[in-house]
């Protein structure tokens, strides 16, 4: 894909998307959440892809949705309304972007820059961890434009926040600064804007070099899944499994021998080709 | 209704809602559970209404159900005793208030200014948020008194402060301070007792002030029931139907307008008469 | 049962198990699986115990699964493989201990005395309380031995830490002191080491001098197992039912009694005989 909203770079085993649209704050278009999905693709499907960060360029992280006819569309639309709400035509942009990134089998860090107000801020829920820059602000400004939180940000932000701190920023619609994110945990540490895209890449580097590709993607994908059981012993059915098969592995043989022998482990397994047989063991609900 | 037990006042857009027992420190009756269940009708009914302060008169706020023969019944009622646990007769009051708060369409706002004890602190978690005055206490004391935690807060309270503090609280049944609501997320702010009430009408300023009342409550439906469902894409189902129609709104032609000229909004929906099509998205469960 | 591998010892309403394997850092075996499981077992049966506080022998609180042939099998062993991953055999070894703990019907507190790795760490998950040593430390390390969270620990960390905190400490695999983990959620007090058993003791009897047995096993099961329900009704089904019942029991009468004489109450209800007859109101899910 071209990109021209975003760019993607890989280097070192990290994948950086960068919003790229800085003379309109990198606002959301109907291109922009295309070209975020195709870059996710491209992560899932590429080995050298470890972990992936999310910035933006300029000032701004994310200023929300582009309501100008560049925007492409969107909540907005003039287009003929569809009656049957069931139809994909009225399926929410920003969902279908933060529904691609819960997917993702690589770790996905956000490197909160400036501004991320809307589905700048919405489209941060699913990624793993998240730093600010002091210089950072957000706002789940929805309830202040006549519309609703989206991007399935209701799902998302109670688990990450709590319920009280989610109920006020989501009614308020207060815009806020990093402190505030920091102390509702929003984001897990601030840093200076000099200091956010090292930081953020010293976490990536501590997954890289440290971890199985296989169990990040395993681990991943339990850590998002399963909380919502009824039961933790759905838990133990995924993770007997996972166990069972990971420790016959060439990558737990490494991990074990390294481990004794004081090295850098070289884990043989690839996500692309070496997920257990019985993953993915969920089927994915559609939309309807 | 006639109110004997709280005060019902609405003013500049608040309904605040007063314990006014202040002479058995707002102890809870059955008498107290029908006029704030009436209270709450009042306020969905009433467009005129967009937030509610619940506070206590006098010292207290409520400490406890009243077991007294004023309590009218309740739990420690010498009726008959039914059988059948199904029975409409064995349902715990406290519960059918805080079942009726969950269902509220306007945010509402806890001004703790004392002693909150039993149902004083289980009626409380259903409210959005909770501002303490430094003389408040609180205890979920109800295995100091040979019962059980009721009035749903085993659903409410691991949602609102995690499940070690949950547990810690409720096993232990100790009463606790402000400071100490604050630390383990309880409340979100404490003050000073002059100043709760200021803080709370500032907070709920806050939202009337700047915000859609169809867009709030839509968002307190949406954040208190979709985060119980087991994937996202349960949001993405109902956000997308709410955006796509809300975006067709009057109230958000007035958001973008507003915003982009700077000037305060005059949202024209009204919650009484203009919530969306697909609203509610859910059944409501009965008690059986 | 005769316990090599841990020490059980009941005094004073508390029963302590101790890991007892100082010389391998208290490393998790088989046996060490099912004397854990044992002592549960016995602790539920016995009335005279009311609180139970899991500890260290020796520098270390658990430094994970033995590997060496002392291990006893578990995930690494080198037994023929079965290929139905249904098999019991597949069944992981921290997991069954975790959910026997999750199904304990007294107050489980964790006093975490040193290092705590992989099963180490997990074991707590389903504790209703941890407090650690400044010498503890923490590592949720599988990534980074080619493996994945077991023992049930992706239901259980994020009901606790929160989602980012949980998917950081599993993705990064670091191992991290009682500071991060105090910080971080895990843990609810750090502890000189000299202070750490007289903390957990204090907090024992703190519920057990205070409170009715009955009541803290239902508020235990309570807490545990509503929260995943879908709506607040189904903590109003259950506690309706459980305040019903209680309210009119010996204990009820004896925790008024006892406050309003404001003397230490004596409740006569026993865990082994007096549960009611609603209790156990789920059925307990098999490994399938």
């Amino acid at each position: 894909m071209d990109y021209s909203t975003i760019r993607y770079d890989v280097a070192d085993g990290i994948a950086t998307i960068t919003l790229n649209r800085p003379e309109k704050m990198n606002a959301f278009t109907n291109r922009m959440m295309a070209e975020m999905i195709a870059a996710f693709d491209a992560i899932d499907a590429d080995d050298a892809v470890r972990a992936v960060i999310v910035t933006g360029e300029g000032r701004a992280f994310c200023a929300g949705a582009d309501l100008t006819p560049d925007g492409g569309g969107g909540p907005f639309s003039s287009d003929e309304p569809v009656t049957d709400l069931s139809d994909d035509r009225v399926r929410d942009g920003g969902g279908m972007l933060t529904l691609r990134i819960f997917q993702c089998q690589k770790p996905v860090i956000g490197a909160i820059n400036g501004a991320a107000v809307g589905i700048g801020v919405t489209m941060q829920l699913p990624m793993d961890m998240r730093l600010a820059s002091t210089s950072a602000r957000f706002g789940f400004v929805f309830a202040r434009r006549g519309i609703v939180p989206e991007a399935a940000s209701s799902w998302f932000l109670p688990r990450l926040v709590g319920q009280q701190q989610a109920l006020e920023w989501c009614m308020t619609g207060r815009v806020f600064d990093a402190d505030e994110a920091l102390a509702g945990g929003l984001v897990r540490s601030v840093h200076a804007p000099g200091e956010l895209l090292p930081a953020a890449t010293a976490l990536a580097r501590e997954i890289i070099d440290n971890t199985a590709p296989v169990s990040v993607a395993l681990t991943r994908a339990m850590l998002w899944r399963i909380p919502s059981a009824p039961h933790p012993m759905h838990a133990h059915r995924i993770d007997s499994r996972a166990i069972y098969t990971r420790a016959r592995s060439g990558d737990a043989a490494e991990g074990i021998s390294s481990f004794l022998e004081k090295r850098t482990a070289n884990y043989p397994d690839r996500v692309a080709s070496d997920m257990p047989q019985f993953y993915p063991w969920w089927d994915e609900p559609g939309y309807e």
